[in-house]
């Protein structure tokens, strides 16, 4: 059986190719520039040492063929007046994405004091991978970007973040072959599946085949191309093929496959959307074009008698001695004049007409894409009032809720304010539902392309939430959806958040340094709700127990990173509606799907939520204006009821002592505000958690994570943290507690245990907490179940 | 176009069919047991609401496919002889490979307290997901298994880590739709492009269509099976597809299909074994079975009038409510006698022989492969001396050294050693010789089956470094090669380890439970090798830079975790000697690839590393006997080296002060005892740090990390961290360490403000480092390189 692998040559004009391959020469001149030269840009004078960078840090291989796709695309652009952006994926594609912007005016316009003449060149050159100026990724510092190329993976699913919901957006997406080896990019192609040719718009992958990486071949570039043709057709696509080493053929070939799969583009898009409503649709085939051609193209052929274009050795530098070795000078002089500048710029350094040909008009340059900076096409969520969905509390822990669940109902309101706008979305791996959030399905359905059964639920065709079993491409789309101007929540289990800890980070750094940008606009922030979280795993046992990612973003820059634990209900409510409205954060919110304990009503909540952390008043046993013998401190749902159950059992057994309850929403309050802008002032935490009582601080995750927030406070010494510590597997919700010492009655006895004093007068409570403890470890060997007094336990009981 | 889908039925005996049936009828039989049963486990009497358990918490729909698969995986090793282990990918698979382990003895022979008969089947069925019992998924407490189904993404990876080197194995490899989706997956299938038909052995990967997840069709189900065709055979497999509701007619099939693929497994391997020496072979096309039945298959048709079976409904407990609705336990009661368990079972409970008919022998049993229990296979290493690879130190800070590539010294020896015995692999993405190991490259190649070019180096079949951009790939390899009982090394680029972070988890998870269950041996620890760290970046820039990895191993199970930041080459060596040598660890070294002053001789680094942490005598200016007025303690080898300048400056600036140099290897030495095994006792600390005196402590990563692993000290309020807080970007090395707030003017900025009194003497020596670091700065944005002074700079100098 053979495949026919597609090719399609355009007729070009002799002006045309002119202007293609001008353009692509002077961007071309302008990469190589940038990773040489310190000084004389325009060659007008022979090249010396002293025009040398003294460190050589950039990568020449994969710019070239950025640098002919950036030409090609121009062109495409201007011909049919597209709106297009484009994810540059590749790594080390910032000099050719740099020197694209510039030709484009794009850059000039962003960063003034770099114009597009001769003195601009010479800043453009010295600033690349120079100290104080820009890295050789495709950063946050490149107008028209959306994606850094450094890690590798993400490209594609950002590209169709940044189409859905778009509809005449064409995304064109550069994937290199040494990223499309890594998992996130293997998942991504099935991306096609999720995008409804009628509300979305188009992604337009080019798989660049340069043949390697930084010492190996790729693992695409030595696939047979029929097998290659297989694999994108099997992923859903439909391949054209374009290769060569000839410029002027790939010119041609190129030009022919990028006309035809906007063609083919424009065909899906119309019979989707002319078709009457409530047709049946195939899922569409989306063109894919693979584009090989050499690694280092037009660099220098060989160097010290070795091969160098089109193989790994032109990875980086193709000549690395330039400064020391006379004849590695000759060479680049050479190379930089096989571009014939002269053609290319004009006396004073400015791109001459023939290279600014194909270039579009405004904001349909790549270089000022408005979806590239997502921020100026933000609109405010209409986020309807908490009213609508808070739940009653009488009086505190009179009733339980489902926290997600409740929030679900705020989330179905604001999918059906955002029914129209189309500029909310949320992402998950298959567990919406699970997470108790599925009554957004009354307002809006789960995208779904592929083939529908009748007892299919809530698939839908435009539906905005979308549901695959990959939380790297949840990650991905809603990363791109954000960063192209549009909100988003990603619910996930808290233990497999971990997934994407590495695309956090990334998303993290990208904020870090766009919130540095003056003409980077604010975009809203990423919002992670994990739920399922570590202490209810009674399905899935130790795999599936894991808080750490608080830990891990609380380690990134402070100025982005905002973490939330909400211990009901209601508070969750306050939570989800204010990191829905915040800009350039990552905000992660921890809250549990399971019944818990409505404690505030709304009002209370607002405030405490306003606070960060606060004193209960109603749950401690405090005399006025006095201090407290002791502090019981709690974060997260489930410690929170453990606390509460704790100062419950202390009221009724040592009825004398005094206890303050604080519950901490807002975990970065815990730090010092030289440390965290949302961090308290000491007074602050002094007057909370005082200067020398004990405090036992129940705490959601790994109990370290509180000694590091606090280690400067004057109460560290007597503070005692209790919390996850990798215990408990399959089991009731109280075992698990009890597995971890966070229960209730090891808190009283951890009260007993520090107030000083008390370990003798109260012996007897806690022999009899102890015995409880132990009479729980023979009823759930023998039951499977929790112990009646704690399953029925209710803080408004006697 | 079409595709032929292949399909091949196997003609199957009466008595062989019946065996089949009644052993998937078996396994069918205890997995609703465990699901369900309490009480009554062999139905000798009528169901009652006593015999059911009170919480229902298991996952049907998944198990039905993997008994059948079970099954045919028995009749196909009996019939052929086969030495075959299984990986088991689908989430919730765990009952019904206990199930099936128990049907064949294995589970017995590891817990004797669960016989093989009507007590043993009681026990089964009550410890499934019961407090105190087994998870719900495939864990290590299940014989035979050497991975977890939780997380899913990872089988593949690990079915074909544990195939490598192992040329007589068949490892079967069942993937769930679900886990198909993952990017983990969608890159594993690659992997086929990294198997050596002559060296290794064969995975046969089944995929097993059931069409659902928790709440959504699976991708994979939705798509045409020519589709799907092209996808495998893209991926460079040659498919098999079964499918089918009716199990005479899936019997049939599948046994043909099975009987087909070892068939061809056989063909590739002999064609490849048989291949005269140096005659060039095409990468093979190994076989892939598809399995489409109905999720939930046999179970309840319909419940409460909706469709169950072969729908999502089937994921979790198909009746719900069993205890309290009759109507159900009278369903379920139909269900479990549906499978006629009086065949299957005598009158005491133990399985009958036709059961039993096609059970392999020993060692054959899936649940009782060594392959499973590699520490049952596991040789010791042997790891060359040192003294072949150590760096000879004439006196500290003399000379430099790449510490990678020294060590790469050391494993092109342990290379050499095992040529043979192909018990030591490295796998990393794409970055040995970026990582300066390539001497290894003299021992062995990279594993590569596609084809190779002229220009090519290295690449080779049976070749022991593995390498594929896909830091999931190399982790998945690497764990399946250390579960089966060989040993093995990840270098990887220390910020991209984060993109692993899940799997490591899981993996510590593993060990953390396997350590705690006495039949399972002790396997190979997973090492780390991080290095492109954070602190050279200098091609890259932010995007590469992040240290947390550390911070995030160091939050779990401490009994598995250990972390060591080598100063120098020497202490690097004897920190992978250490971790190579050792068991059921997850080890992470951190050391630079740039150019690195040799502190420490062989003999010197033996007895620091034994230490862990210690004073380095030679580098300060103590009194003898008496307290330091400073300690300057580092971690991490640029971290030293700025120690060490800082100690150099402060001798000379102010030669009356007593310093200190401590320097910490073992990260975990910092903890107390009680938290770690490593962790030293508060007075070995106290004489190392002393308990008043300021420590100014320079650290490789994040500084909060050493207040939480300190927090518990007495001089902790006298600690002061510098650390990496997210600073800088593509930069120069010095500047670097500016940007940071870590370099050596700043540390003696800092003792002469934490050594009381000093800052009134020593103002014009703190002013004069100032100023270094204002000329610095100028320097830097005009040359773009560091001053010269600081570039020059040797221990050693006057």
């Amino acid at each position: 059986m053979t495949l026919t692998v597609e090719r399609r040559a355009a007729v070009l004009g002799a002006d045309e190719l002119a202007a293609l391959d001008a353009r692509w020469r002077a961007a071309n001149y302008l990469t190589a520039g940038q990773l040489y030269l310190l000084g004389n840009p325009l060659l007008t004078e022979p090249l010396r040492p002293e025009h040398i960078k003294p460190r050589l840090l950039g990568h020449w291989g994969t710019c070239p063929g950025l640098n002919l796709l950036h030409a090609h695309l121009n062109r495409l652009i201007t011909a049919r007046d597209l709106e297009t952006m484009c994810v540059w994926g590749p790594g080390h594609g910032g000099p050719a994405v740099v020197a694209n912007t510039w030709l484009d005016g794009t850059w000039s316009e962003v960063y003034p004091d770099v114009p597009r003449d001769g003195a601009g060149m010479a800043r453009l050159f010295r600033q690349f991978s120079f100290p104080g100026g820009i890295p050789s990724h495709v950063a946050p510092e490149v107008p028209g970007s959306i994606h850094e190329g450094g890690e590798l993976g993400y490209s594609l699913a950002h590209a169709y973040g940044a189409a859905l919901d778009n509809p005449r957006l064409l995304v064109a997406c550069v994937i290199g072959d040494g990223e499309a080896e890594t998992g996130p990019l293997a998942a991504s192609w099935h991306a096609n599946k999720f995008l409804d040719p009628v509300h979305d718009g188009a992604v337009l992958p080019v798989l660049h085949l340069n043949g390697w990486k930084i010492a190996n071949p790729t693992v695409y570039a030595r696939m047979p191309e029929e097998e290659l043709a297989e694999l994108l057709r099997g992923y859903g696509h439909d391949p054209l093929f374009v290769s060569g080493d000839r410029p002027e053929l790939v010119h041609r070939e190129l030009a022919g496959a990028l006309e035809l799969a906007v063609d083919r583009i424009r065909r899906i898009q119309r019979t989707a959307r002319e078709a009457p409503a409530g047709a049946v649709r195939e899922r569409a085939r989306w063109p894919v074009v693979v584009l090989r051609t050499p690694k280092g193209w037009t660099g220098p052929e060989e160097v010290d008698g070795l091969p160098v274009a089109g193989t790994w050795r032109s990875h980086q530098v193709p000549l690395s001695t330039v400064r020391e070795n006379p004849r590695h000078l000759r060479q680049l002089e050479t190379w930089l004049r096989s571009y014939r500048p002269d053609e290319l710029f004009d006396e004073r350094g400015r791109p001459r007409e023939a290279v600014l040909a194909q270039v579009p008009r405004g904001s349909r340059r790549l270089g000022s894409s408005p979806h590239a900076n997502g921020g100026l096409l933000l609109r405010e969520l209409p986020i309807p009032p908490l009213e609508s969905a808070a739940v009653r509390v009488a009086r505190p822990g009179a009733g339980t809720h489902e926290p997600t669940r409740v929030l679900g109902t705020l989330l179905t309101e604001l999918m059906r304010a955002t029914a129209s706008r189309r500029d909310f979305r949320m992402v998950g791996p298959d567990e919406t539902a699970s997470n108790r959030l599925d009554e957004v399905y009354e307002a809006t359905g789960k995208e779904w392309e592929s083939a529908v059964l009748e007892v299919d639920r809530h698939l839908r065709h435009g539906g905005r939430v979308m549901e695959v079993l990959s939380e790297h491409l949840c990650q991905g789309w809603l990363e791109g959806y954000l960063l192209t101007g549009r909100h988003g929540l990603f619910s996930s289990y808290e233990a497999f958040v971990h997934i994407v800890d590495s695309m956090a980070n990334q998303h993290i750094k990208w904020l870090r340094t766009s919130r540095r940008l003056p003409w980077r606009q604010p975009i809203a922030s990423l919002n992670y709700l994990l739920t399922s979280h570590v202490w209810r795993q009674d399905h899935n046992g130790f795999s599936h127990q894991d808080p750490g990612f608080v830990d891990h973003v609380l380690n990134k820059s402070p100025e982005v990173v905002r973490v939330y634990l909400p211990p009901d209900a209601n508070t969750l409510l306050v939570c989800a509606d204010h990191v829905l409205r915040s800009r350039d954060y990552v905000n992660v919110v921890v809250a549990g799907k399971q019944p818990c304990f409505d404690w505030l009503d709304l009002e209370q909540a607002r405030a405490h939520c306003a606070r960060g952390a606060g004193v209960w008043e109603w749950a401690g046993s405090e005399r006025q204006g006095g201090e407290p013998d002791v502090v019981l401190a709690c974060a997260g749902d489930v410690p929170t009821q453990e606390v509460l159950a704790a100062a419950w059992l202390l009221r009724r057994e040592l009825p004398g002592l005094a206890v303050r309850v604080v519950n901490v929403v807002d975990m970065a309050r815990l730090l010092p505000p030289e440390e965290h802008p949302h961090g308290m002032p000491d007074g602050e935490y002094d007057a909370l958690f005082t200067r020398d009582r004990p405090v036992i601080f129940a705490y959601h995750g790994y109990p370290w994570l509180i000694h590091r927030l606090t280690y400067r406070r004057a109460g560290h010494g007597q503070l005692h943290v209790r919390g996850y510590r990798e215990e408990g597997t399959t089991t009731t919700p109280f075992d698990m507690v009890v597995r971890n010492d966070l229960d209730r009655y090891r808190l009283v006895m951890d009260v007993i245990d520090r107030v000083p004093g008390l370990a003798v007068r109260a012996a007897d409570v806690r022999q009899r907490m102890a015995d409880v403890r132990f009479r729980h470890e023979r009823w759930i060997r023998e039951h499977g179940e929790d112990l009646p007094e704690v399953a029925g336990w209710r803080w408004d009981a006697d």
